[in-house]
């Protein structure tokens, strides 16, 4: 009993230090960041991070990991709901793209600070978003296999899909001209065009 | 004479360490970097930098409003060469993402360290990005008038265009798939797409 209190405090100690991080990261970039910044954003001393976290790029990694692995779960279950790969697509990019709406902050340090992860680290993030790239990849090889997706080169559509969600997390702000809904429909649209779907299908 | 000797070495130096401002901007981010670093890639002390730049912020400045300036005329230029909204978007697109691959390293400082410029400063870049913003506008307008882009909203499909080309900048690295040309080429077929162009008029 006593022992299953001390791990959750642990547990909610840790995740407010990954909390912190992230608003760190975000405002100064990881550089910048010192730990004792990290500590203060979670009312502890830097002392005690050192308990929880082995480091300031550990933080890293696991906001990082985390993101990645909500990006490919996300992705993977979008895909599963249809067997029509102009559907998928269109479920897969609505979906990708309400998240670098929503968790813009998040998907910005996910995105722009991976070159400060150690070699193994960065290894384990790369193999994430080799698993991403192929699931949308797959979902275009089957649609101009299948004929949905005309004179494409599904390899381009890929980074140009995978792109334009991204880029959503650089510049989209709460109260401007989009909701995320709205801006994940207009972005699974356009991808249908990209990916040279006819018309008719995409209805 | 000797005057003007005397100012064009100062040029030079003010122009060295504007790159040695890049480079570390680059290497570490804005906020991670010091004066220091930058004039010890300048190969000057401290002092000697503040001869030149009044902070690190103006040298971000001036980076950001070079790098701005450049894209706003290399995106009229291009639009000049054409009166077909069809062309026009082709050639925008084509010079746009070309740059942003051959010019990555600028263009990620550019467009990720906006918000460390002082409010004054950040201004006149959004100015800047407005023009740009508004050239496309003003082709996708024109095109959809014209029956040359259909069923597009306009505004979505620029704010996609300049995505696309920015995002170049996070992912692009030298010797991988595509040449800056070939990406270029697949970038503007694909914007034709975004827009709506009909295939016969993308030929």
């Amino acid at each position: 009993m006593a022992d299953a209190d001390a791990i959750s405090k642990a547990d909610v100690t840790r995740a407010r230090l990954i909390d912190a991080a992230l608003i760190a990261f975000a405002a100064k970039g990881f550089h910048a960041t010192t730990t004792r910044d990290i500590a203060a954003g979670a009312g502890l001393s830097s002392a005690a991070l050192y308990v929880h976290h082995k480091s300031k790029e550990e933080l890293l990694y696991l906001i990082a990991h985390n993101g990645h692995e909500q990006t490919l779960q996300l992705i993977r279950s979008a895909a599963a709901k249809s067997t029509s790969p102009v559907e998928q697509l269109q479920r897969i990019v609505y979906d990708f793209v309400l998240y670098h709406a929503r968790e813009h902050t998040t998907a910005r340090v996910v995105n722009y600070e991976l070159g400060a992860l150690t070699p193994e680290h960065y290894k384990e993030i790369a193999r994430l978003r080799h698993r991403i790239d192929r699931t949308i990849r797959t979902v275009l090889d089957r649609g101009v296999f299948d004929g949905d997706f005309v004179a494409v080169e599904p390899r381009v559509v890929t980074v140009a899909v995978l792109s334009l969600g991204i880029d959503v997390a650089r510049w989209y702000r709460e109260g401007g001209t989009w909701t995320p809904e709205v801006l994940a429909q207009r972005y699974a649209d356009m991808a249908l065009r990209l990916a040279g779907a006819q018309p008719a299908t995409r209805r």
